[in-house]
This record gives C-alpha cells, sequence and structure tokens, in this order.
C-alpha cells in the first residue's frame, strides 16, 4: 500500500484539550467554579466558545501537547495538568477525532497577571453556553471527577491560598457541589482529615476570629498518573 | 493541501489495548494476578507477547473498540471495560502510535470454559517476560492503579465468586499488594466496610467453618466513567 492510496479523510486525528478550574468570587462573595474558553476562529462551530486545546504534533508526548496547547491558547501554565479522560466518540467531530483531555486546578493567585489573549475568557462552569463539539460534556465530566474524588487536601492545594479557614474550605466545596453544606459537620469531617493542618493563625476581620489551616503535604495525592507510579 | 500532501508516515495512529486481570491458584494454592497476553505475529516485536490489542476503527468509538479486539484476540467478553489511561510517548513504537488503554477484572468462573486463539496465554503479573512496546510499563500502572484504587467491594466483585470468606479476600489483597497482610487488622477493617454484607453461610472443610460474605451491590462503584457520570 501506498502512502496515497489512504485517503486523508478515513485518518482518525488526536487532538489534546485542557479543562483548567479556578475559583472567583461573585458579586455577593461567594465563590464560584470558572474555566478559561477560548471563541472558535474557524469551522467547524466558528465564533462558538470551547475548551483550550489543539492538535498533537507527530514529535511530542500527549503531556507536552497539553501543556504546549494550554501556553497558546490561554498563556496559562499549571504546573501540573492531569489526564483525564480519552473521548472518542464517533460523531463527536464532523472529522474523526480522538481528543485526550488533560484537567488542572489553579489557585486565583496563579491566574492573576497571566496575558491571556483576546479570545480567552473564564466562564462560571455552572452555567456554560453551548459549546463547541461535545465540550459540555468534557466539562460536565471533569466536574463530576471532582466532586467524586478529590480529597481535603487536593481542593485546597489546588484552588486556595496556602493558609485558610474551614469556613472558605467549606465554601469552595459548595461551589463545586453545587448545595449547601451542613457547617458543623463539614468541620469535623475537615478537622478529623490527616490532609489538613491545623496552624497558629488566625483570620481576623469582622466577624470572629477563624482558625488558619494548611493542607498537609506529606499526604500523597491520588491520581498523579503512570509517571509518579514509576517513582 | 490535498490529502496526497500529507505523508502517511507523519500521521498518529490510535490503538487499544486492554488489561485483564483475572486470578489462579498457583500450587500452594495461593492466588495469583494473571492477565492474557498474546505473541505478535508480525513486526515490530514479532514473538513477542503484548497485550490484546488492535486498531482504532474509523467507524467504532474507543470503548466499542476496545470490546472487539479484546474479543478478536482472547475471545473474552468482560461486561464491562474501564478506560485506564492514554499512552502516548513519542518512542514507544516505530510509528507514532497513541494507545487507549483499558482495564477490566475477570472473576475466575468468567474465564473458564473461554476458547481462547492459540497464541493468547495468561501469565503471572509479578514476573512478566519483556513484553513488546511499552507493555511492561503499561501493566505496572495497571497494577498501581489496582493497588491504589480498589476498593473491597470492587475487588470482590471484580475477581472473587459470589460469596467468599474474609481469608479468600485477604488473600486476593495479598496477591495483587504482593505482601503479606495482618488477618485480624485486615478481618476488622473489612467487616467495618460498607461495602461487604455478612451472610448466614459458612465455608466449611479442613478448617473450622468460615462466615461467608458478598459485596455489597448498593455501593457504587467509582471510576464508572463519563457514561455514568451522565445518567
Amino acid at each position: 500500500m501506498t502512502r496515497t492510496d489512504v485517503p486523508l479523510i478515513d485518518a482518525t486525528r488526536v487532538a489534546v484539550s485542557t479543562v483548567i478550574f479556578s475559583l472567583r468570587r461573585d458579586a455577593d462573595g461567594r465563590p464560584l467554579v470558572v474555566l478559561p474558553l477560548v471563541t472558535r476562529t474557524r469551522d467547524p462551530y466558528e465564533g462558538r466558545r470551547a475548551l483550550p486545546g489543539g492538535w498533537l504534533d507527530h514529535s511530542e508526548s500527549l503531556d507536552a501537547a497539553a501543556s504546549r496547547t494550554l501556553a497558546e491558547t490561554t498563556g496559562l501554565a499549571p504546573s501540573y495538568l492531569e489526564q483525564l479522560y480519552a473521548f472518542g466518540d464517533v460523531d463527536r467531530s464532523p472529522t474523526r477525532v480522538v481528543s485526550i483531555v488533560y484537567w488542572a486546578l489553579l489557585r486565583p493567585d496563579e491566574v492573576e497577571g497571566v496575558d491571556s489573549p483576546e479570545n480567552t475568557a473564564w466562564f462560571d462552569a455552572a452555567s456554560l453556553p453551548e459549546l463547541a463539539f461535545d465540550h459540555n460534556h468534557i466539562v460536565e465530566y471533569a466536574l463530576w471527577r471532582l466532586r467524586n474524588k478529590v480529597g481535603y487536601s487536593r481542593i485546597a492545594h489546588g484552588l486556595l491560598a496556602d493558609e485558610f479557614t474551614i469556613a472558605e474550605l467549606r465554601e469552595v466545596y459548595e461551589s463545586i457541589l453545587d448545595r449547601r453544606l451542613d457547617p458543623a459537620n463539614f468541620r469535623r469531617q475537615a478537622e478529623a482529615s490527616d490532609s489538613l493542618i491545623r496552624t497558629d493563625g488566625f483570620r481576623t476581620g469582622s466577624h470572629r476570629p477563624a482558625r488558619l489551616y494548611r493542607y498537609n503535604r506529606d499526604v500523597e495525592l491520588a491520581d498523579a498518573g503512570p509517571v509518579a507510579a514509576r517513582r
């Protein structure tokens, strides 16, 4: 078989996309889970919002492609991107595309000051517009994984500043789970977790002082992927 | 750009491979984690053992490709295959191949009676020969995930018969973790888990009768993937 015998139209192409979750405060000061989306500048779905991403280069690994395409489209450079899932339904794009999707959590201070291209904007994950391809479904899946698999330390590590109060941590959980949690129960569970360390500091302000916690770096994060498994 | 402008040699191809774990008893009656491997009948790595798998068809989903290639190469048809990870290092194959790897657990009774092609054989996961491509690394990763992420109910559901003793469950854990576990501690933890249900039955034989347990089907399995997330 010579190379011209293979019609390009039948080739499956590999793309990489990334879901980056971060937190913003809304007008009432409550945290929202947000993610960056880009506006597509070509067909299919020209003008629609989509996850940042791009084609896998012949000479780069999947991890490298995720970092590169994210940097190119959003200017963001999370220190740690984790592979989430490969999406490969036949009809997810007009041509056959398998998308390897990565995800990461970014603290607000990691997002501030990043000079994103003009066609990148942050959206509330709970009220997204209709996105290109199956990207609404991909975000929904990433949120589901976040809800199901993320422990206290991970959330704290990924989305909050180094030190935080239990109430701040609870607010983050409430925004991810999209429901209110009982403050006393949450406090009890969080304090019992070996992934949080009580500090000597307190947050003072308009309310009574609240104890500050930090996450326990000794607790290994799950899902660190095959590279970590090799160590 | 016409299709003939794209040299086929530069195209990234998508393959699907599957790691199926099951249990066998060794000569001393202790369970071993085993998996089926096929002998490659062509280059690269002709004659080497490899994970069952094949190319993704243009017109099938990733899940369908995993089931099809597994059935074609091993005759096995697990009711549930879960996506594990996409492996895409540049040098993992002489040509550029991204492999979407699936995995499953099979109970011994699901393996018995399956008419596997002659070039399929079961291997002890703890002492594999040198496999084709990066397949040793993939198996190592799958074992790591099994060790880290699998709860009592899942192990019981996936690898044991419907009813089992705590000692049988512990032996399974010992074979997966490749180390001895303290019987009293293990029993205490297993009995406290809401994923095991105490039955009225006992295993009798040469030892004193041992209580039989079954797994709790009401406890949802984690990692059910995007399809389950949509439900």
